[in-house]
């Protein structure tokens, strides 16, 4: 299984092409894409800030991934998750799962986005207003 | 839920835009695309042929989807399915589902593509060889 994780502070292109070698032996491609929503606890928002712990980020989502593989056996799987100011409508984080069959690329991708957020150090540090500024934490 | 379904005789473009009322409402957006494998019962081939009973085929993944909606409660789902021939590494079906949360998207896209083999008039017809002509149905 081929892997590629990476941490980015720009916008995230999903359209990057597959690798050529998975032609002819990938039946199954899922992706997902973690878009930020307008409105957080209620209020309307312009985006969110996210920080990683960058290196060790980047060895726990292999790690999980590795592990996954295990259940749900794919050829290959990318991952991009952004950091700093992220506005409304951008991805967070992208996740493209190639397979033979089906089950393994949906199941890869469903309980990878479980274990991120449990388990990789990859955090909401801050809200964006309207006007893309930075909010004062909510009391 | 906005629904577009499409059956084409044509190459799937899987970047179409999502639309535009979508964005801040949306944040998951799962996407499958169904590729065309190189090998067939062992054998190397160069693509699959569909059919498909047109409009039956959009009127029942309509319906399995409003039906699946009510599980999974999506914004949009844009389903297309080829007919012809369709080569090897192509996609022969590509489904993107847009919810709020992820759990809504990634089951409806799942779910869907259980329902679509069972219930849904589109057939493979036949297998094209390396060069891309119609083989004979195997004994």
């Amino acid at each position: 299984m081929m892997i590629e994780i990476s941490i980015v502070n720009h916008l995230i292109d999903p359209h990057q092409p597959l690798p050529t070698t998975l032609v002819g032996r990938t039946g199954a491609v899922a992706e997902f894409s973690g878009l930020v929503r307008g409105n957080e606890d209620g209020q309307p928002i312009g985006g969110l800030e996210y920080e990683a712990y960058r290196p060790m980020a980047e060895q726990i989502m292999h790690t999980i991934i590795e592990d996954l593989g295990h259940r749900h056996p794919c050829l290959f799987v990318r991952v991009i998750h952004r950091v700093g100011a992220v506005a409304v409508g951008e991805a967070a984080v992208y996740v493209v799962a190639c397979a033979v069959h089906r089950a393994a690329a949906l199941g890869l991708v469903g309980d990878f986005l479980d274990r991120l957020k449990q388990d990789v150090p990859i955090w909401k540090t801050g809200t964006l207003g309207l006007a893309g500024r930075p909010l004062p934490p909510s009391p």
